[in-house]
């Protein structure tokens, strides 16, 4: 009976330094240990960015549980910040330190060793799938999308899949993620005529017209909430002129806007919203109100179900906590996920992730690897 | 008899490269032909500033009429950018070329020449006084202000004072002023709290208290414009935040307003009613909106009368053309000068101040100096 420790691997991971898009050994480390288990090993690069595809059990079985998470980290920063070497996975007293200690090689060390375990003990009559990417830190244009572009070329299918992302704010097992809400970022630029503020009548000012439409963009409800998500949330991030001249109306101003949103929108409804209040502003003031716009990810939500029943009852089992079925927070690469199968995220505390000194509860690993074993175990019963 | 001639003296002018802070020779030579001419002369320099004084008469006479006006300019620019040398006087069909062509030693050539002129040929029964500064265009701390204050000190006195900036906008003749709207700077910081764009709960923004202030401030209607004004106006000059991250809510912004305003308001009266508008968004958002205020000048306005109208006499006399009354345009030494006596302005067209080849039309420095000779004549009579 195999019984893989889910602290070591995490240790053994963090010691990779694979800051994106460095593969740094963590996903050849990974390959290692799921191969002698008996998965079946595909790195799964483009474009320059690895990928690991992994799965134990037939292609295209009725039961195909997926596990997903990424190996790459953010960068240390000043080292001098930190009190730990960065990538030396050192333990001080119930913690241990390093880069993705947090985000997410705990999460990936818990899910693999959990698999590992569970294939050669149970032999479950299904698949497990693991994809796992050395770029969600990044552009994460050839990383989850690019495992998940290459399965629908292969055949390969999950049936359901667990991301292993930090979901708890405060507390083990308090939360879990169904769904996300949308991004969106919007620039504006107005363009008026640059003249001398005592002759403001040879001028056009783009400033006037600025404010009024970050005003009423800043100030519109965009909704109130819907089943599964908080109200969306619009935040003006940037104006900037750069004029220095307090005697001289300015030529051009620009702002960004980004919109955090649930599923009472999609990205082109409020694109469509803002183009609209832009050339109201344009027509009231007579400028030019220029608008581009990049949707990162549209909303969704997994709806509650027997899959995320199971979770939840994997991770009261194990922490004595029912944890919350939440959409918030920032994005993920379940975004591309969800558009495979239902997915659902659930991994540790995100406190410390991106930080100096980021570390991960080691006991929280051992939970986590243990939550994710009863969902193996549930899944295939 | 005498017979100066200002176009000689705007050419001798302009060959002084007397970029603020740099007397450049300007000054000297206008003390040589008025010394020449019977005028006490003294250099009143303050700070580094150069500073003239000239007059010619008794001091404390009854009737001293004055003369402002200033011999620095500003820089150049680019010489590339120039077809003719900036400090050549060059005259090319009919214009003369050079910085201060315009603005504004064919202005104060034109006033020496007059003054010099008329008190060798008429000895008049009172005083004529020249103020002629070097700084103007630059901080203008130790410049009229420095004169005025040296006069008051001294007891010298002028009766009634013309000041010879350019105050055509397009054609000669065709305006004086006989006030100055207000300026009044003031420069606004929003500190809020950063955070993630996606837990707005968890930070607080500046940015929509900001763009909500600059609305208020930038949509109320002053006033309607008064007796001797046009409307008051308000601008935003600039907002900056300089937050490249689209996916931050940035902790602080600033922006800057500034207004002309007439005599409905004073400078005091608008800062307490932005900081009363500040003081509102702050609690309607619970920010902390800091500002600060700079006022250039209070607006003022001399009451048309003799003094004006001997003035729009003789610009009829000499142009054919009947003088607007104006209040308009930007600020000058005149609102120095208001505080010690009654100030007109009146002078040439200023359509090239401050540019790339800058110039004045040859004829219309003998027309300023027939304008001049006209009221100096009136003014004694
Ligand atoms: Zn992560
Ligand atoms: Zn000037």
């Amino acid at each position: 009976m195999t019984d893989t420790c889910p602290v070591d691997l995490t240790a053994n991971l963090i010691r990779c330094p694979s800051v994106t898009p460095e593969e740094g050994g963590a996903l050849e480390l990974l390959a290692g240990v799921l191969g002698d288990a008996g998965f079946e090993c595909t790195r799964v690069d483009r474009n320059g960015t690895p990928n690991l595809f992994a799965r134990w059990g037939a292609k295209g079985a009725a039961k195909s549980l997926g596990f997903n998470g990424h190996t790459d980290v953010v960068p240390v920063g000043d080292v001098a910040d930190w009190t730990v070497d960065p990538f030396g996975a050192e333990i001080k007293g119930p913690n241990m330190y390093g880069r993705g200690a947090c985000d997410m090689k705990s999460g990936v060390a818990a899910f693999a060793a959990a698999a590992v375990d569970f294939v050669q003990t149970q032999k479950p009559d299904g698949a497990v799938i693991l994809t796992i990417t050395g770029d969600e830190e990044g552009p994460a244009r050839d990383g989850t999308v690019a495992l998940l572009d290459w399965m629908d070329a292969q055949g390969e299918r999950m049936t359901d899949c667990l991301v292993g992302e930090p979901t708890c704010p405060n507390e083990m097992g308090e939360m879990i993620k169904i769904g996300r809400r949308g991004s969106l970022t919007a620039k504006f630029t107005i363009i008026g005529q640059q003249g001398h503020v005592a002759y403001p009548h040879r001028a056009k000012t783009p400033m006037a017209p600025m404010v009024r439409l970050m005003d009423r963009l800043a100030s519109h409800t965009l909704d109130e909430g819907t089943d599964h998500f908080d109200p969306s949330t619009l935040q003006i991030t940037t104006i900037d002129t750069g004029n220095a001249a307090t005697n001289v109306i300015p030529n051009q101003v620009k702002s960004t806007v980004n919109i955090r949103f649930n599923d009472a929108h999609t990205g082109d409804s409020l694109i469509a919203w803002m183009r609209a209040e832009a050339d109201k502003v344009a027509k009231e003031f007579g400028v030019e109100v220029q608008m581009t716009t990049n949707i990162s990810g549209d909303s969704f939500v997994t709806e509650p179900g027997a899959f995320s029943q199971m979770i939840v009852s994997a991770v009261q089992a194990v922490t004595g906590k029912t944890p919350e079925l939440s959409t918030s927070g920032g994005t993920s690469d379940a975004r591309f996920v969800k558009n495979h199968c239902p997915v659902v995220e659930c991994g540790l505390v995100g406190t410390s992730m991106h930080q100096v000194d980021e570390y991960v509860v080691v006991e929280q690993i051992r939970q986590l690897k243990d939550i994710y074993t009863r969902i193996l175990t549930d899944y295939f019963a």
